[in-house]
């Protein structure tokens, strides 16, 4: 057939490389390559994915694969085909390709090219005999067929249906189906999006587009972090860097999408998936080996395993003045509806782990801001004392650029502060250094006060992202499991602004500094306070704590977050009470789920807690080993000893494991516990007790079955539980009532049951064992949350 | 007698009221004052003393004290009256008396003030009776008597047992001897400084004066933390804080002053005493009691004891160019003498707790510099993301500067940002806030931006200091062991300047950016890096790194600090490599002297150490609670556990404490230890052991005498040392020879005997336990410094 004579031509005649993607650890095996862009005559085929399939095939032509390219759509053919042509006959010649080689390539192009309807299985099943008959007359092999889906996500599922059943290529041959964002809108529709299509293609079929990863400055910070290794690897952790900025501002409002835009907003839109991108790049583990895919998905899974909680309180939202009517036009709504979407966030971020905790990660996009820029900044401390002379290079701010274009500059570039250091350029044929520097100021500095790297040629994302499909580079698109990573980390922060109004600003140059904003610690606020909310104003959340009596004893209830923090400052205030009297701090922490959030506000909210005097205990413990998830201990140790300071001695884990063996009497682990106890705490008397209570009334490992031994001056007993792990070791209500302060933490709907029906009983109730916790001399707090209290 | 009337007239005629020092806490029973001050004629009495104390007395005069005033000296009462009231004429009226007001009161001041000799015993005994009989006449009780010794510090200790013997009031009044510096010239000097004045007067009636203690910004310190902590205390960490910076530059040169300067330098002159002072003040805990001078002392003992061993890798030093010219004219040297004494220093310290760990402190003083100006600032970071309208205020750097005057601003002054809060000026009837604004820039921010806080009327540092000796505030002196501590910290950094050739820099705004220095982890260096080093060029310690055969094992050698360096890489790539393979590595270390440089080096310079992977194991243990400074865990927790982020699980100390003894037989500690091993390290095969030696050859615990069980498959022993304590557990060579690698490290002279012996012996040799490592299949290297190696 004429087509593949062509090819076999045009390398006769010249036989040009760019080699640039194709040294990857993928192995193509030679033969027929099949892409089909089903939704081929639809927007984004038509500006980006025929240009992206045109430049592969002007790369690839005469190095021995053969080609043909199908664009399908819902239309007939005898509609469909002259749509097709029509974007064709558009394609843009590659830049590198003189006009007459570019006239040559693009006939021939056409040539390979053609429209299929594809809209029933039988469409798609006629497809694929097609390809089967072509390669068959021609007595070559299929190499592969790529799929590329430009169509609305609710169709993958459809789609990819199809293909398993009717177009799967023959065996040894690859499939690859490209699918582009939103996968999703959070974390459950990701999960249940991924249910269906993993039903019907393998993981390694499915290539999820992010096409900031095809941006020639995104792809290159791996390989610039990896060539300047030996440079950046002192500097590149929490003691050199003071921040790290990732934004994405643009001008344009979302006039015209509101259909779509509205469903999202700014989050889903570009931080869930692009500046996630481009921070897990910056701060993930480089991998061993740069060309090894699967090394670098888990890394960039690691990575987002390690990020912080983030919910409403690091977060800032705002909408531009002319959305809500945007809205109520494109929407069909009425003058009193309000949308909620954001359309400008701005997140702080903090890393998890011990080379970058601290860092703030300031991200932040919004529309209908006052310029156009997209880039991801490490700003470093300054580490000169300048004696004299301030104005020298070497006392100026310092900072590495990733800038993704527009702004200041006008094209993608890397900098590098010439006081930092000079990047490396090696391997690297596709960039070029700048050295002559328009009188400009980028971020702070002046031009000439950067080392400037930049691609030789330009390339367009899509482009990019169509040749690594082609070569089956998977590290360039989204991992099934890194996309729930992500989500799982978005998700909680955008549920948690389900009832927050964001922030009304005007537009543009006019916006002022309505929208800048600050952290302290971990929350993030409104740097510019005064403002009227013009969408409603008031209805913000009452976060009032509220003090008052239950059984008799002190009661403080507020919602989850604000409940949390108030115990924790009482914490500090008890223990620096206690420092202050006697030089140390004993605390019992209890197991269970309600502290998590206490555990967590003591670790990094309170920087001043006087750790190196306090002594933490358990009040009780599963038995199973310390290292296992099920552990109490486990929790305390990965959710507050991992990130505070205390001295080893200080820490005292129930001995539930002796002589290899779990919680066996002979062993006497309570009695050790006592001992240890004795030792250390005055009249074994706590500081403070903090117990939680079970749906069904127990508190620490004490529950309505347990029996306690006869001798009430025992402090420390093994128990049963009625759920597993059956086996416990509990602090007894003698040891408890013996501290000084007892706090009692209840959150959570799933206690108001309870809360209600202890509040009816008066004293103890041998039902219910938390009615058994009457401190002798100290005190009991009822820390109850708003969703415990009223339901 | 006349001299009293004076007063009791006075107090009728008016009676104006200072009392900004007199709510202090100490009891001042009314009675008649001596103030003696010994070289009352000289240079500094001349400038300032009789100046403060006229300022004491016109603060005093009418209520209820009496005063009468000596000034003592070496000459002849004859030669030393006329001096004495030529200088007490030209005494200047304090700024809030008027001239009428002023003349009666200075006239009166003449009339109480006389010379005396003071140079025999029988001096200091004639002026005690002198004292007793105007008492006696007057028939009013002693409250107290004062020396000022305005006299070099060689004659302390003889004045002090010349008051001491002669000269000490009746019971019930007090002693308060004013001491300046310089207290010694390192640690032992000024310890022995202490031992002789502490054999005549005690504690309490010693004065120390650091004169920056009286200056009215740096008394302003604590009370302004004090009065604004609510808004301080959540920003004073290392959460906040990106750098503080404590400068002192002079343009004044050391001419004529070179007998004195070239002794001490930079560092004695002023980082020792002034800047350490200064940074206390701004970094102790706040006292719970701002008048309990016990409790100030107490923190900033406290602080000090915080401090990172600071030496020259911590430190650059220079000197002006002329300043070598100028030692050998005035101290009469040939030409080929050179002076290493600094006149300029930069050092970066570090604070070891978790409140401000991080956060460099850049100490800097010199003379001949560009301009004259003395601050300390703690620049914050930059919590503020300016998405739109970098230039609004909120967007500005932000800092708290203590300006303790000249420079820019010409005015001593507390400044701080007007994005960080507006400070309190409560109970401060001595200050005001300044609301005109010269047009002028300070610290990088317009005045305008600041708000500004200084002292409604400026007063000199020795005006002040003279007036809290009278009211005994303790807590604005140096106390003994304040003193000592701070020399503590600095002596390290002396000694090991002794041998580095300071840089040569020409003086003036010549100086460029010369002195600018940076700071790299731990390590300082000048910015600038292209020098000639006028002095000696070339001279230069050489600090390559040697390897070499050594008992036909590797060997590493170089001076201490590289080796322990090396040591911490070599360890790095060695955990790198085995976590690459199996996820863990287990690294076993061992007691004694020479790892503690290791484990600082580990702790503290090697930010990208996997400690999350690391198990930490101990070679062997005394026999002592872990808890005991003895303990070799105790170092290990205390040098390296307490500043890295290690799972609580991955650290194994022997256990040498069970059932409440220590290293019972029967309680099975080393079979224990050895299960543990076995439980968690592959083939027990440590992936890395590292060894001491000591000077008789053990290694481990296992010395020429242990007697090891005859089963060789035993891996951890019970042993005796022939040093206390006796009883030791360790691991056996049983052990030590299946691990992959094992280091032995050996530095210090002392060793040196021994390195050379152990070279000359083949093979194993039971003198020696040290000869019988030899790993079976791992691999030994031998870090030897050069003091062992070469002695």
């Amino acid at each position: 057939m004429l087509r593949i004579r062509w090819e076999l031509l045009l390398m006769a005649i010249v036989c040009w490389h760019r080699g640039h993607t194709d040294n990857h650890d993928t192995k193509q095996s030679l033969g027929h390559v099949t892409v089909v862009v089903v939704g081929g005559t639809g927007d984004l085929a038509r500006k980006y994915l025929w240009q992206g399939f045109f430049q592969l095939y002007a790369d690839q032509v005469g190095k021995g694969h053969t080609f043909s390219f199908y664009g399908g759509g819902l239309s007939p053919n005898d509609k469909g085909t002259p749509m097709l042509f029509g974007i064709l006959k558009e394609l843009a010649c590659p830049p590198e390709l003189s006009a007459e080689r570019c006239a040559l390539v693009k006939e021939q192009f056409l040539h390979l090219s053609q429209y299929h309807q594809l809209k029933t299985s039988e469409d798609y099943e006629k497809l694929s005999q097609l390809i089967k008959q072509q390669v068959g007359q021609e007595g070559i092999v299929e190499a592969g067929r790529l799929f590329y889906l430009s169509v609305p996500a609710f169709a993958y599922a459809d789609i990819a249906e199809k293909i398993n059943n009717t177009c799967r290529p023959p065996p040894g041959a690859w499939l690859r189906v490209v699918l582009e964002k939103p996968f999703g809108h959070d974390f459950f529709s990701a999960q249940s999006l991924d249910k269906k299509l993993s039903g019907q293609l393998k993981e390694e079929e499915m290539y999820r587009i992010d096409h900031y990863l095809g941006k020639q400055v995104v792809s290159k910070i791996l390989p610039f972090r990896k060539e300047n290794k030996k440079l950046l690897d002192p500097i590149w952790n929490k003691h050199h860097i003071e921040r790290i900025e990732i934004v994405l501002k643009e001008t344009l409002d979302a006039k015209g999408r509101i259909q779509f835009y509205d469903q999202y907003g700014v989050i889903r839109d570009v931080l869930q998936n692009h500046l996630t991108e481009v921070m897990t790049l910056m701060l993930m583990n480089l991998p061993e080996n740069p060309s090894n895919s699967k090394e670098i998905l888990q890394n960039k899974l690691h990575f987002l395993a390690s990020l912080q909680h983030v919910d409403n309180r690091n977060a800032v939202v705002g909408q531009y003045q002319a959305y809500n009517g945007e809205v109520q036009e494109e929407l069909n709504k009425t003058k009193d509806y309000f949308s909620l979407t954001p359309t400008f966030a701005g997140v702080v971020i903090h890393v998890d782990n011990a080379q970058y905790e601290g860092i703030p990660i300031f991200m932040t996009s919004g529309k209908a801001l006052d310029e156009r820029v997209a880039y991801a900044r490490v700003v470093f401390k300054s580490d000169v004392f300048c004696v004299q002379d301030p104005n020298n290079v070497q006392c100026k701010s310092k900072q590495i650029i990733f800038y993704l274009g527009h702004g200041d500059l006008q094209y993608p570039a890397i900098l590098v502060s010439k006081n930092l250091f000079k990047p490396d350029l090696v391997n690297s044929g596709d960039w070029k250094e700048v050295a002559e520097h328009k009188d400009v100021n980028v971020l702070g500095l002046p031009l000439s006060d950067y080392y400037i790297q930049t691609p030789v040629v330009p390339r367009e994302a899509y482009c990019e992202l169509i040749s690594h499909v082609f070569f089956g580079r998977k590290d360039c698109f989204i991992s099934a499991e890194g996309l729930l990573a992500s989500w799982a980390f978005w998700t909680p922060l955008l549920e948690s602004l389900t009832r927050v109004f964001p922030r009304v600003y005007p537009g543009g140059v006019a916006n002022g500094n309505l929208l800048n904003f600050h952290s302290r610690g971990n929350q993030v606020a409104f740097s510019h306070e005064a403002v009227v909310n013009v969408i409603n104003p008031g209805a913000e959340d009452n976060f009032q704590v509220m003090q008052g009596k239950y059984r008799s004893s002190e009661m403080v209830s507020a919602w989850a977050q604000e409940l949390v923090e108030r115990l924790a400052s009482d914490l500090l205030l008890a223990a620096e009470e206690a420092i202050h009297e006697g030089g140390q701090f004993h605390l019992a922490l209890s197991g269970g789920s309600s502290p998590v959030a206490l555990l967590h506000a003591l670790a990094l909210n309170l920087y001043t807690f006087p750790w190196r005097n306090t002594h933490i205990w358990q009040v009780d413990e599963r038995c199973v080993p310390h290292t296992e998830s099920g552990s109490n201990f486990r929790s305390i140790h990965d959710l507050l000893l991992q990130h505070i300071r205390i001295p080893y001695f200080n820490i005292h884990p129930m001995p539930v494991h002796l002589t290899q063996r779990l919680c066996v009497e002979e062993d006497g682990g309570p009695a050790l516990y006592e001992k240890e106890i004795k030792k250390h705490v005055n009249a074994s008397s706590f500081h403070y007790i903090l117990l939680g209570v079970g749906q069904d009334g127990h508190t620490a490992s004490l529950f309505q079955e347990t029996k306690l031994e006869s001798n009430e001056e025992r402090l420390v007993t093994l128990s049963d539980s009625p759920i597993k792990p059956h086996q416990r070791m509990s602090l007894t209500f003698t040891a408890i009532n013996r501290a000084r302060r007892v706090g009692v933490l209840i959150m959570g709907k799933s206690k108001h049951e309870l809360v209600s029906q202890l509040s009816r009983i008066k004293g103890e109730s041998s039902k219910y064992p938390i009615t058994k916790v009457q401190p002798k001399s100290g005190t009991l707090i009822w820390y109850i949350d708003y969703d415990a209290l009223l339901g």
